[in-house]
């Protein structure tokens, strides 16, 4: 969506925001803040959209504060942006409207573990590192892992996945229920603690992802796994990026239940060796962990390692122990800063299409030579088993001509996605960022969106000007 | 929902149906049929709810005639009854308020399949078994097997599953995206081809499950995967029914990725032995299935066995022969006809409830006090991996004192899975039979969907009288 239109999208909601902003302060005192420097942390965006600040921040509590101030919201027609932690990447807890950021991160409290149905219970402000300290002692953890410790009222708000998703699958996978405050402050339970059901539409599903544009996540029944027996990771150098993709669909397809594959092309590998001193070979590698039996975990890094091999990839130098594992995967999620010091200076802004991974090396390959042709500085990291990548574009925001060069390469790079049959964001979201390539993607369904959010909050006061064109 | 209720819901929607059904026959001259034989097959009901017989029956070919129908009814405010094969079981082709059946039976293509990306695209008529003889030489399957031989549209619709969910996943998690006509006659298609996607509302989930209530399937992108190396089946009696549960609960908890794991308690082996004529004696058994390499296989074979003798269970009988497991399975799935023989000349009922795994055993062992207490004849079997169980109700519908004594059974049972923090249903849908308990179970949710429903069909024309109370 072109910069303009997003700046112009702030219609006469001025007076009634004002009106909430009071009744608000009178109710909640000093947690509703109004200081600019706390509205600004709450508007922050990574990608070439300016902050959009709030008017104020409201801190919640417990879900009924939740109810009460989205109440005092839809009576002074005022927008909400929830907030968990502020980590999403498209501009989700931007205000293009003003109104009340809805900050959740107090409500951070693991309400039960079920080790026996190996699920829990959490408050949305909990962040999946907390969740996994909070369950250090049970043998359990939860896989979903975006990189960022974002909260997983956020991580459920955007869909997030990351680098287990290969094998654990998204939040979309993981959330059995949860409830939500309503655009009316009703809250709902969407579903019980079976771990499937028939019964009634899938609202789990429909509010995981939708961004704060339809409720209010509460608190979220999550899906837990056991600590695998053992794991094993390691890295895999191949002599280019197309023969590793190559590698990768093949496992893919043969049904290596591989645990993460995620591929560094040279430039992201040389600045991850730089960042975070790893005694590595700048060559296009995947990172790859294994987990299971130990007999079966050997069993997949060499089956693995053959198809490599057969790709002119390897050897695949293993990190068994759990600090050499620890080392490889926190480079791994160092690497947008590790990208940042490819260009001191730069402002570093992700894509993130996703395909069928049959299509996956086409549609890097395609994508190198337009980032060349473009003349742009971007290092690609990916998901690959899922056929979602991310090229990081180091941009240089004093210069337009840059930030145009950017915004053309990231609608042909979506328009590329989409014509192979995939779509324009993997795990981030559309935010406001992705809104002008959804209609692209889905067409006529995004009439069908815009028709339920105008059913569900006809007055358009939960985090307006994101998702729906 | 009380008999009575479902029967009075008949608005006078009469002329508008004569309308229709002369602008069909008109349009559609042999594919639309009015004979009662074909009307009546089109309406079966395996609940207590008689049959309710649709105006008329539409045979569609195309996508395109799928809209053109919806328009017509749409025009004419006549209810349209999805219809694949059938094999629903509460009441979902049944036509409460009269109107047209819209058999999608011949739109049975399979359109494309992509092993390089373990997916394909069928028409929503295929059956489960016609794709798996389409696949047979490709090394993939499509695992979702509720029994019945389904068409995947309809298996979509109800969010099926069955015996290989436990390891797959339902329909839900295995539909990719699909399209569908919606009640304005649009045509939308929910996602692209990517195995994952943050773009926009999850509209695929919100139709998988719906029920024929917010739009007709028309294609469907399902995930396919690697027929696995090695398969062992067996069946491993136990003392009681309670410790084949707490041999379920443990074999989940410790994480083996059994394939199935099915429960049969003593009057279903003794029903599945006399009808299938097994080699087995008539205690309850669970009947299980591994997948994956020989040496993956055995060990989950082995440490099924060590539980199942913690628990007092065993030997595992194992049937590793293809023809040997065909067997076996065909038993499993032939119990419906099994428990029919229990009981000559009585009508099978399957109650659905699925609750945490942790308390299955609590509430089959209540659930059976519950049935002694009753008088009733009721074996039971379980996709107890999921938490999932049927008692099949063997019927005498010629006594009223019977159904009655049956219909309380049924909402003491849907209750009581409630109250352990289940779902009344976990694989065959709320249809017309089980509209009662969900508000019961769900709340205030209950009036979100009927939102959703009143902006996305506002004349209430697609399969009107299900789901929602």
């Amino acid at each position: 969506m072109a910069l303009a239109d997003i700046l112009a999208e702030r219609p006469a909601r001025r007076e009634g925001i004002a009106g909430a902003v009071a009744v608000l302060k009178q109710r909640f005192g000093e947690r509703l803040v109004t200081g600019e420097d706390v509205r600004r942390a709450h508007a922050h965006s990574t990608t070439y959209i300016p902050n959009q600040m709030p008017d104020a921040v409201a801190f919640a509590e417990s879900e009924e504060e939740v109810q009460e101030i989205v109440r005092i919201c839809a009576e002074y027609r005022t927008p909400i942006v929830a907030f968990g932690t502020g980590s999403s990447l498209e501009g989700h807890v931007n205000a293009p409207q003003g109104g009340i950021s809805l900050d959740l991160s107090r409500m951070d409290q693991v309400l039960a573990v079920h080790p026996e149905d190996l699920d829990c219970v959490v408050q949305p402000g909990v962040t999946r590192e907390a969740l996994n300290a909070h369950l250090r002692d049970t043998g359990l953890f939860f896989p979903i892992d975006p990189g960022a410790n974002a909260s997983l009222g956020g991580m459920a708000a955007t869909r997030a996945s990351g680098t287990n998703a290969v094998r654990y699958g998204t939040m979309r996978d993981n959330v059995i229920g949860l409830t939500a405050v309503m655009a009316d402050g009703s809250l709902i339970r969407t579903a019980r603690r079976a771990r499937k059901t028939s019964a009634g539409y899938d609202l789990t599903r429909l509010l995981v992802g939708s961004e704060g544009t339809l409720g209010i996540i509460t608190q979220l029944n999550l899906k837990l796994y056991g600590i695998p027996e053992t794991i094993l990771s390691g890295v895999c150098p191949f002599p280019d990026v197309r023969s590793a993709c190559d590698a990768v669909i093949q496992t893919i397809q043969i049904g290596i239940p591989v645990a993460r594959i995620e591929l560094l092309d040279a430039q992201s590998m040389q600045a991850a060796i730089a960042y975070s001193q790893l005694d590595l070979q700048p060559q296009p590698s995947l990172f790859v962990e294994f987990h299971g039996s130990q007999g079966s975990v050997a069993e997949q890094a060499e089956m693995f390692e053959a198809i490599a091999g057969e790709h002119g990839g390897g050897p695949l130098k293993s990190a068994a122990r759990t600090e050499d594992r620890a080392q490889l995967w926190k480079a791994r999620h160092q690497f947008y800063w590790a990208a940042l010091a490819l260009r001191p200076g730069a402002k570093g802004i992700a894509t993130d299409v996703c395909v069928p991974v049959s299509r996956l090396a086409d549609c890097i390959a395609e994508t190198q030579a337009d980032i060349d042709a473009a003349g742009l500085v971007a290092p690609i990291v990916g998901h690959v088993g899922d056929g979602n990548f991310h090229v990081t574009l180091l941009l240089d925001m004093e210069s337009q001509a840059e930030i145009d060069a950017a915004e053309a390469f990231m609608a042909r790079l979506a328009e590329r996605a989409v014509a192979m049959d995939g779509t324009c964001t993997g795990e981030h979201g559309i935010g406001q960022g992705k809104r002008s390539y959804l209609r692209k993607e889905l067409g006529g369904a995004v009439d069908v969106m815009k028709t339920i959010k105008s059913a569900l909050d006809p007055l358009d006061i939960l985090n307006p000007g994101k998702i729906l064109p």
